[in-house]
Formats: C-alpha cells, structure tokens, sequence
C-alpha cells in the first residue's frame, strides 16, 4: 500500500484526523477551479485503473470476504461486499457516466443588475469538502468518489470495516490514477482506520470539512446525525404511503398498490402503508389483500379493515396492525392498512406516519389531489402514480448520491447539483456605501 | 399574559419544550397551506396591534430597562435593548413591508415531463419549524415571526433575558392579532423562560424543529451550533478582505478602502483585512494609511508595510499586526494591513483569512479579477466595489433575516426565499415501475 496514502492511527487519532481534513480543505480549493475537461481527464484515468487493476481488486476483496466468513456474517451482507467482475465493471461504467453528465460547477443561476449599476450573479460553486461515511459495499467509494470529484469537492470517505481492504485499494487506485492528472492526490481521502474514535474526531472538523453524507442503516445515520458538528444531510427512512381516495380508478389503484409494494419491497421507495378511504374500502379491500397475499406480502389491518376482509375473503390471512407498525419501514413483503373517514383523515395519517420520502395518491378527482399535493409535507408527493419513482435516474438527474428527507439544502433525489452550493459574484465600477 | 402562553417551566422542562414544539409543528401543517392573502391579513393584523398597544409595549419594555440599569447593563447594551416610539414604529413599518413583498411559497421552480409521461415540477414551500435564537433586541421578535409567517413557517423564539418582558409582550401581541385570524395562534411562540436548561432541550427537538437560525454574538452562536441536533444556518463573523492588485486605480482603491472599514466599522461586512499587492505598495499605503488615521482608525501592518509607512510617513503611528489580528473580527475602527508579493498569494491570504462572508479586489486586470472571483471560497466576492453591500435590501431581496456564511441551503443574505425548501410534485397518469 502507498505510503503516502496511510499513516499510523495508533496515537494522536484527533491530530491525524484533523491533518487529513486539513489536506483535503486545502485541496478542495484547487478543485474548485478545475475546468471540465481536467475532471473528466481524471475521471477517465481512474475508469481505466480499475478495468487494469480488476484483478488486484478481487484479490483485495477476497481478503474482506475471508475475514468476513470467519467472522460469521450473513450471506446477504457478504455479497453486498463481494466485487464480482461484473460490480468492478458496474464500476468503470458509473464512473464514465458520470464523466460524460454535465458540469454543475460555474453555472449562473440568477443575475440582476441593481440600480446604483452592481452587476449580481449567483452561481453554483461546489461544497468544498465532503465527508461520506457508509457501510458495506465497497463500490460505494468509487460511486462517491467520482460524483464529488465531478462537482469540485474534495470527498473523505470512511467505509465499514468488513470491507476495509476493498476499499483502500480503491482508495489507492483512484490515488494512482490522480497522480497523472492535475488534481490534487488528496482529493479523495480515505480514512485509514475503521476505528469508531476516528470517525467521532472527524465529525467535529467542521473547520475544513462542510458536509456529511451518511449512507447506510438507520442506526449509522442517528449516530452520525447526534455526534457530528457538520451539517449532515440524510435519509433515515422511507416511510411511504399511498392513499386510496373514494374517488379513485380502483383497478388503477389496486395496480400501484401491488407493484408500489411488492416491485422491490426491500428499497426505500416502496410503500409500507396503504391508507384507503371507508367509502371504497369494501369494494376496494378484497381484491386487494388478495393480490398482495398472491404476491406473498403479508397484510397488517386495522380492526375496520379486518372486519370487512373477514366478511368478504374468509380466507384471507391478516394480521393487526398496531399503531408502531404504521411508522415501520418493513423493507420486506408487509404492509400495513388504514380505513380513513376523509381526505383530509388521509392527509393527517400520511402527514404523522411517513417519514417525508415519498406519498401518493389515487383518485380522478382533481380537487382532492392538488389538496393532497400540497398538503402532505414531504420530499415527493404523487398523483396516480408509484411512489417508487423517487430516485434520481428516474428524475433525470444522471445519478444519485442519495435520497434526502432534510429540508435544507436537498430534498429528494440528490445528483451532481446537489453537491453544490452557490456564492454571489458582484462586479462593480466603485460602488462604496 | 394570557394563560394559555405561558406554562409553568418550574418542572419537566423537557416535557414542556417537547410540548410547544409538537404545537409549532401542528400549527405548520395549516401555515403550509395558507393563501398570500390570508398571511398578510394576519400581518397587517399585527402591524394595527403593535400600533395600539405602543403604551403597553413600552410600558414592558420599561420593565425590562430598570431590572437591566440594576443588573449593570452597559449604556450600549440598554440602548439595545430600548423600544422607543421611533423604533416600534420601525417595527410596523417593518411587517406592512414583509405583507408587501411577493409570497415565497408555492413557486414552480423547475419543471420537467418524463419519457413516461411523468410531470414533475419543484415547488417553494415553507421549511416547516423554524427556531431563532437571539439577544437583546426586541424588534427580531417582531421581524422574524412575520418573515416566517410569510413564508409559511412556525417560529419558535427564544430571546435573551435582558429582553423577557418585551419580548413576551410582543409574542402575547402577535398571538393576540392571529386569534382574529384563520392562522393558528401556536404559528407563532416564545420559549417563556431563559433558562439554558430549557434552550438546550429546545435544541434537542429535531423531530418537530427543521431548523435554528440564531442571531447574536459569535459566543452564543458557537453554543448553539454545538448542541443542535437540528440543522443550524449561521454566520460566526465577518473577516472581510479587500485585495489591492498591483494594477489598480489606486484613488478607486484607497477611497474603497476608507469607507469599507470607516463608514460603520461596527457591522459584519465592513473590512477588517487589507492585503496589498508588494508592486503598488509603496505608492498606495502612506496616503491611505493617513486617511484611515484621519478618521481615527487604528492601522496594524506587518513589517514591511510598516517599514514604507516608517519611511514615507513618520509621524503616522502603525502598530504591529500579528498572525491573530488577521483572523479577528475587530468591529472597529482597527484595520490589519499585509503585503503580498501576488494574486496568488493575496488569494490564499484571503481563503486563510477570511470568515467566508464578503471579500474583493481592486483591479483594472480582468484575468486577475475573474481569477479573485474565482478562486476565492466566500459567499460574495466582489470586484471593484466594496464589501459593504452584503446585505438583503442591497441584493434587492426586500427583507433579511440574516446573512449565512454557511454553504447548505444558504450563502449570504437571506431573505423570505432563504426560509423555504421546495417538494417534487410529481402528476402521472397510471405510471407503475
């Protein structure tokens, strides 16, 4: 391994996390004044490592996945640390597309002339140094890497410890890579360590380092979220819910319902509640459940619900719903159901069970459906179709480096744009005040 | 006081700070979906009210000043603190000029129809729950409560002790003028005590609070941004720099120079660093140095710039600037002078110094210009003006509830648009994925 690249965490873990924020601030500046095409140079050398260095790489990776068998993890986590040729070569190909999408950086987003003649322009100028702290997968520190280098920031990753070796090669890879190009080596920076007390210090930099993106589980993004100095933007879970109004097209709904859910139960995108509308529930319910159920997704009811699928479909299973599961994310084959007596019932219930990802509603009625758009207060709100649109190739970002439920700076699908900010240019002839 | 403002703080604090958030956030959902109209009936509402009750205000602001000239207030901080019938007047004045301005709120602010048919547009909307923090004047009660009320947001205020009567008097006020109103009275609330314990749960409450805006000195700022949990917007303090490249009009130059440190050498944006190019050195720091002087400003200069005041003009006396002086704040009629040997180097000065908030160059070079405008990571950089118009009226955004040296969300001054997020509503007509 470069000896440039790691350095001893024995001793004086603040100090060397503080040094390496340091190193990338200082190289967040050169970044920012990169054109394009020195990025997309870059971008290219560091696709180009890695389809050479593929066997390196799973050579790396298999030292992940041996530790990882020893130490008993499952076989699901296991293969979101494996780097099949396939995964390095998903690899190579993101990074090219993210070379070939549009520079964020340098746009003017808005202009005016005042009257004492000062010339204003708000343009978009990258964040400066971004911090990603993620888990397992290890194609994550390429993903990452490549978005905030295409936008001009300088990235600090610290990735999970099952995959450390993984990821340090890659870290080194894409070091290598820069080493031929004119950005600054300390542009992407792994942290060398896996060590919790290193990632504490690096949460409190918040002198050189201006942004944190937790990816992973609820739990890392809490953690991240109490400890850190830093502004985080993040997404803790995706509770969506989908609302079937009285006046909805029932097949239509009955459609999204099951694809909307059962499509991939395991994303943040799929719905966890289906809130129906008492006056369709009977005729809405039945068929419903028993789609859901052919489709192997177990159905959790409040007592109405219950009663009316009891009634119609005797042998339908359905559990009860207790009020804890209307705020669960399953991320698996369950769903919880309401009856609601109104619309503006489903909005209250949407508005204090989601978790402000993404909410939709069914119906032909027009009026009922700008009501729900802009009364539930979330990221993305839909009419008559899935919420599981919500992503950022869908949105035609290009990519995504994530899914923001905060408010501030990002809401929604996060791509290249929103890992910039902006400063005001003023040209002036003299102006003083 | 009407009693259902104040509660008894005396036990469980926590419980009841929880408590005023959950009803801020209640209230949010109904601000969210106000009409323009409706907002500034509100507005208006309390304009009329604050000019009734001038003599009650007064009369509690009274209270405030007797318990402050017993407690040792400074003459500066009781100036502060007073509501003279000017400045309630100020502060009428000031909520019929936020009625005025145009609504933030529900301003498509990008649109796009998807390959599948998908509309997707960007929408303004309010942030939610917005808690400003601030000291001792009364007014920011009054002008952020209605700049959040404009754009659709709960406040929660929590000002300084010095001001608790006032304070409280204007809050009971505003909720006083909303029960007239369709806007509900917990839109607006004060925190009815000082206590730290109670600021700190306040801080905690992110689950119901989106974000803090504290407006103060840079010691309660440092607080506040170590113990939320909710997302804070800030600035610490404004080190603004002037650059004088060595192909300046050097007249344009010292005139910039004089009235951005002396024309109100107390506020965020005038200049506390002047760094000056080692080519017009000589001929451009003796005269100016003497008009600083000559309007009572102290001048720190490192040694070199000393040494040609020393030999040009001996009976100016100039102090030694250390490596601290650079990085202050002073907020006063002191000025610290460098002398670099480049562009480059006065950018790196700059991007050392500087707090990120207001920076310029004085050139008649357009590559050296655009390079400063460039290269230099601050909210607003200017050429050839001075530093002093950062400011919300100045940028023509009508109003200002503060200017952030942060780079989420918002950079600079920040108006009613700044107090927004936006929601993707998204209309299809069936789409499933």
């Amino acid at each position: 391994m470069n000896k440039a690249f790691i350095f001893k965490m024995t001793e004086n873990i603040e100090n060397q996390v503080g040094e390496l924020a340091q190193r990338a601030r200082k190289a967040s500046f050169t970044l920012a004044t990169l054109s394009s095409d020195q990025k997309n140079t870059a971008l290219e050398s560091i696709a180009a490592l890695i389809e050479k260095r593929a066997d390196i790489l799973s050579e790396k990776n298999n030292l992940d996945l041996e530790a990882g068998s020893q130490n008993g993890l499952s076989p699901a986590l296991l293969d979101r640390l494996r780097l099949t040729p396939e995964r390095i070569e998903g690899m190579v190909e993101g990074v090219r597309q993210v070379a070939a999408l549009p520079d964020p950086v340098g746009q003017v987003i808005e202009s005016s002339t005042r009257p004492n003649g000062l010339d204003i322009r708000k343009v978009s100028v990258p964040i400066g140094v971004i911090g990603i702290i993620y888990e397992s997968r290890p194609n994550v520190t390429i993903d990452c890497a490549a978005l905030c280098l295409k936008s001009g920031n300088a990235s600090i990753l610290r990735g999970g410890k099952e995959a450390f070796h993984s990821n340090s090669a890659l870290a080194e890879l894409v070091q290598e890579a820069l080493r031929e190009t004119d950005i600054p080596q300390d542009a992407v920076l792994l942290i060398p360590t896996t060590d919790r007390e290193a990632l504490n210090h690096l949460l409190k930099q918040d002198e050189n380092i201006h942004c944190i993106i937790p990816r992973g589980g609820e739990a890392l993004i809490r953690f991240v979220t109490e400890h850190s100095r830093i502004p985080v933007i993040k997404h803790y879970k995706g509770v969506c819910n989908l609302y079937i109004d009285s006046k909805a097209d029932l097949d239509l709904a009955r459609k999204i319902a099951v694809t909307a859910k059962c499509g991939r139960p395991g994303v943040c995108n799929a719905i966890e509640n289906l809130i129906v509308h008492r006056e369709i529930a009977s005729e809405f319910l039945p068929e419903t459940v028993n789609a859901l159920t052919d489709a192997n997704c177990e159905v959790r009811a409040d007592s109405e619900a219950r009663s009316i699928l009891k009634d119609a479909r005797p042998s339908l299973t359905v559990g009860e719903a207790t009020e804890e599961d209307f705020h669960t994310e399953f991320l698996d084959l369950i769903l919880a159901i309401k009856i609601v007596d109104s619309l503006e019932d489903a909005i209250d219930a949407v508005n204090l069970y989601g978790s402000g990802h993404s909410d939709a509603i069914v119906t032909t009625d027009k009026p009922a459906a700008e009501r729900f758009l802009t009364a539930i207060d979330t990221s993305t709100v839909y009419w008559n179709a899935s919420t599981r649109f919500t992503d950022g190739f869908e949105f035609g970002l290009g990519s995504e480096i994530g899914i923001s439920t905060d408010r501030l700076h990002a809401r929604g699908p996060m791509g290249l744009r929103e890992l910039c900010t902006y400063k005001y240019q003023v040209r002036g002839n003299g102006q003083t005040k």
